[in-house]
């Protein structure tokens, strides 16, 4: 069957020029069963994968790439895309080490225009690139694709603001399946369903373009004045109202069937004809051709490793996440004034339950996370709870909003920050390592790490129901680690735990505590006892635990976050300004990290239980060959 | 004619309902007058101050405030509002240290309902606000009052997006004047002029209502059935397009004359009576009421104080900015390839003239700042060297895209960070001293910070034409401050200037270096040498510079900036890391500064020489008395 398939002759995208429709099609089939089985054996993002292949591939069939530049907004339906730009070979390497990436990447293929992850960006990218274009007199087209979802993002409708007046070769393509990550929010989804329901006249006016291009030597300038046309065509024939695009400065084509390849295709050569910027809606399916997929688009959007058969995950337990839905259900059932505030992550964050059962008190704000923090900061200013549930990585949106709303004016904003720390196979746009480091920056905020579901459950209470301003209790992707069993948690802001009379401390917070904890036994099977600091309040740091670490001879400190900024710089000044003697030596992250399994993640950035094991037993042998301390 | 002023007779909102429509119109002038007086003497907002007094009173009039709540977009157009909610005695103090603040402050009085700043807030803020009204059974109405300009930013986009759904007692008022702080640019822009243009349908319907309202008993009723037909109305008799915010949801009303109190009031009880979310759009006229203002309102945007009869400025040099400017337009003329970007504030930054003669690689994207960094990201993607001018606090805006768009990639995009440090008058919600530290959690970004003219103008030449990936360059409001004459600055990473023998090391950057040079003068005077360690690249810090600091006994460093994650912190880190054995003392800024005088400040901060100098005769003595070090 290899021998048969369509795909195994694609090697560029000029190989699909000598495709018949029917072929093209075919190819469409082969491309969703590749996407399906990377996807189950790698983990990565399906339903919105299967929902563009065919305007993946209208578009490698109409423009000229990689001259022309195909922006992906989110960039997380571009593995067709990545199978058909010379890629296929490697796309068994998808999300894992030192394989393709999951989102585009200019340093993987000169097709990739630009890098993406975080949603709503690819308008203002690409208007950027084709302002470029302009500057250096280069003539070829720029084209955004963007989600319905990523729609409701502060930065796409700035983005679009601006571009609708551009003059450029620019493209915006609206792929709208009616969904973001959770069911789509907002008035902008209502307006999209409007448009959805009235009958496209770009049907009508494509046959007359398609005929008009038989002539070719009229064709084209006869084509300008048919389209002229058009806003007297919509106004006396359809009696259209004007989409918001439109208002916005766009021509604007739709809606159209995104799974049409040939449709698509006369689209997009109307669009390279208009001048000034293009809006084009297509309609697609999330999850196409992938029965499980179709059906539940949103189990299936980011999704991990699953048996193909059967559409059920390999693996799944207990996580942070639904610790943290749990302790919103329990709290929610006496406290009216609770709320919760996702930003198009219901699911991911754990907050499906109480999305059903407290619907006036939950709000799924789309993905707009600048908007999360000012809503929640008139919530509380208000006399409501609103606790914002959020990954690390897109909190980083809101840093003005908690520093300026928030924090200012001394509110009570619940931050839960979920997946903290290194996430894994999303990478580099996606690892939660920067949290720590900006909220440390803003004055009156307090942040918490669990390391624990016990003390996720009790840091939450203490965050909702014993603080003032804003506070955050953040926690990692997945479920709880190794904890020793005679480890109890205290409760209080630090807790010392092991030998307190040892020479060496090791201090840390979150989940590295288990980490240090193995470490910590494998050093005692050496016969080096140490002692443990695990703060439970990493902002700010008790002045009492760096006062009473001022004893050891060595102080490590292990942190699964940027060292800039972070609370290992700000322990280690602390420790010094009180006059530490002693050795400290902070192992933290530097640099952005790129996608891998957790744990091989952590064993480069030597935030392993044998890497930090090693570590310590070197200098102390150093330290014991050159007479000790 | 104290006596007989109305405005006097106002000691609360209730004392409104007294006046006459006549009386009101006085109270209209007289207002104006105290708002001018105020301002020429303290400088302030004042064309969108005189733009909005007869919104003012008829909001007060037709809303039951403080249970209402009005939000303020911005908040610079509070003083009206701040006169007649029993703070007429005290607008005098407006923007003077322990006066009234320029914007709402919550804590300032309870007729203040959020407190803002930044621009773009209120629709999201106010929409909380009406959903903890819905969670404590609090029916009571909350109003946004935002300009056209803010509506370009992405939160109120997102705001406007999720508030269009609402079921809430929710009024956005559009104070549309045509302008932002610089021309208003975008799509949306245009989109308002084409409404401007259109005769409003209110007339009609108000006639209608407030005949109806005559009817006390079936007025409401029937008015509620007439509000109905509106759309019937709208599309048979004058054919409207929708605008994009009945598209969004929300009910329409306008364009209204918004210095036309009756008129407004007529309009306000209209949305009262409305369901669901109301869209209130009113035309008023920037500076209204004072000529120079009328005729310029972008120089009567922010201002310091000025002549009332000439309308200029008491005082004016040359700035930061303007030799930012001057930079800009002369590499300019042989780069083609240099592209300037302003978040509505080309005057601001100093790029008016470069918008003149470099039109086409001139790019004033409104206020929208995420959207600046992701476009200048796509510029600099596509081979132009993109510079972005930008406030300091408004930079806190941009923070995930300068991490996960411009740093990640390695693009080489320029910010020009300018009013960084302590800006005086605006208080809390503008100081520049956010910056450094949110920029040093970025990896693959560099800083620099001059303290003059001449490096300014070399280190926006090494940003320009000699890096790689994002650099950033911040600067102080106003001009240069001394610099002693023996001074020269090098060019290098780092200089020590003064004794290099002595046994006192300050170490500083940016501004600070003027007040540290004086300091060191009068330490000299009492016979004390100090060496000064300026840093000219912040980060990443030269190591270098840190070992050759290892020798002193006492390390000073003064930072015009946030404590935590600044550079003072990491500087003390790296020092002690390396061995240091002597004193470090850090003075930094450890909470948000309130309004004063920049001088009066930074004294409270112990930034200022005086505190500088005796901080550190009281070390030497305590040290001397103690036996010496």
């Amino acid at each position: 069957m290899a021998d048969e398939s369509i795909l195994n002759k694609i090697n560029s995208p000029s190989d699909l020029d000598q495709l018949s429709a029917d072929e093209l099609n075919t190819l469409s089939d082969e491309i969703r069963n590749e996407i399906v089985s990377v996807v189950s054996q790698n983990g990565g993002h399906l339903a919105s994968n299967l929902g563009v292949v065919e305007l993946t591939i209208a578009l490698l069939t109409v423009f000229n790439t990689p001259k022309d530049r195909i922006v992906w907004d989110v960039g997380h339906q571009s593995y067709a895309y990545k199978i058909l730009t010379g890629r296929r070979e490697k796309i068994k390497t998808i999300r894992t080490e030192k394989g393709l990436s999951g989102f585009p990447k200019r340093n993987e293929s000169e097709y990739d225009a630009f890098d993406t992850g975080h949603s709503s960006t690819s308008v203002s990218a690409a208007f950027g690139i084709a302002c470029a274009g302009e500057i250096n007199n280069d003539k070829h087209f720029t084209i955004a694709v963007i989600g319905d979802g990523a729609l409701s993002g502060g930065l796409a409708l700035e983005g679009l603001n601006c571009a609708g007046r551009s003059k450029e070769n620019l493209i915006v393509i609206l792929n709208d399946n009616k969904m973001s990550i959770s069911k789509n929010v907002g008035s902008m989804a209502r307006h999209l369903t409007n448009i959805r329901i009235r009958p496209s006249y770009l049907d009508a006016k494509n046959k007359v373009h398609s005929r008009l291009d038989k002539l070719p030597l009229i064709g084209k300038c006869l084509s300008r004045i048919i389209s002229g046309m058009k806003n007297w065509i919509r106004l006396n024939f359809f009696g259209h109202q004007k989409t918001m695009f439109e208002q916005l400065g766009f021509t604007y084509y739709g809606p159209l069937d995104g799974h049409d390849i040939h449709q698509l295709q006369t689209a997009l050569k109307a669009a390279k004809r208009s001048r000034g910027p293009v809006f084009l809606h297509i309609c697609t399916t999330k999850g196409k051709g992938y029965e499980f997929a179709e059906k539940n688009p949103k189990d299936f959007h980011g999704i991990s490793a699953f048996d193909i058969e059967t559409g059920e995950p390999k693996s799944s337990s207990k996580g942070y996440s639904d610790v943290f839905g749990e302790f919103m259900c329990e709290h929610a059932v006496t406290d009216k004034k609770l709320c919760a505030i996702t930003a198009a992550m219901s699911m991911g964050t754990g907050l499906s339950t109480f999305a059903k059962k407290y619907k006036s008190r939950f709000y799924d704000v789309g993905i707009a996370e600048e908007h999360a923090v000012t809503f929640a900061s008139g919530l509380a200013a208000a006399n409501a709870t609103p606790v914002f549930a959020v990954y690390s990585t897109f909190l980083q949106r809101s840093y003005d909003q908690i520093l300026h709303d928030a924090a200012l004016q001394h509110l009570h904003v619940v931050l839960a920050i979920d997946r903290a720390g290194i996430v894994g196979e999303d990478g580099e746009t996606h690892q939660g390592i920067f949290d720590v480091a900006f909220m440390n920056t803003i004055p009156n905020a307090t942040m918490y790490a669990p390391s624990s579901f016990k003390e996720l459950n009790d840091m939450l209470y203490t965050a909702v129901y014993k603080s003032d301003d804003i506070v955050a209790v953040r926690y990692p992707r997945g479920g709880e680690l190794y904890l020793p069993k005679d480890y109890d948690y205290n409760g209080e802001e630090y807790i010392f735990y092991g030998k307190k009379s040892a020479d060496t401390l090791i201090v840390t917070y979150g989940r590295m505590f288990s980490y240090v904890c193995l470490s910590a036994q494998k050093l005692k099977e050496q016969g080096i006892e140490v002692c443990i600091l695990k703060l439970n309040k990493i902002k700010p740091i008790a002045l009492d635990s760096v006062r009473k670490s001022l004893r050891y001879s060595y102080c490590y400190f292990f942190e699964e976050a940027i060292k800039y900024g972070g609370v290992g710089e700000s322990f280690g000044f602390m420790l010094y300004q009180n006059g530490f003697k002693g050795k400290y030596i902070l192992t933290a992250i530097e640099n952005y990290v790129q996608q891998a399994k957790v744990d091989s993640a952590l064993q480069s950035l030597g935030l392993d239980t044998h890497t930090m094991t090693e570590k310590i037993l070197k200098d102390r042998n150093r330290s014991e060959n050159s007479g000790g301390k």
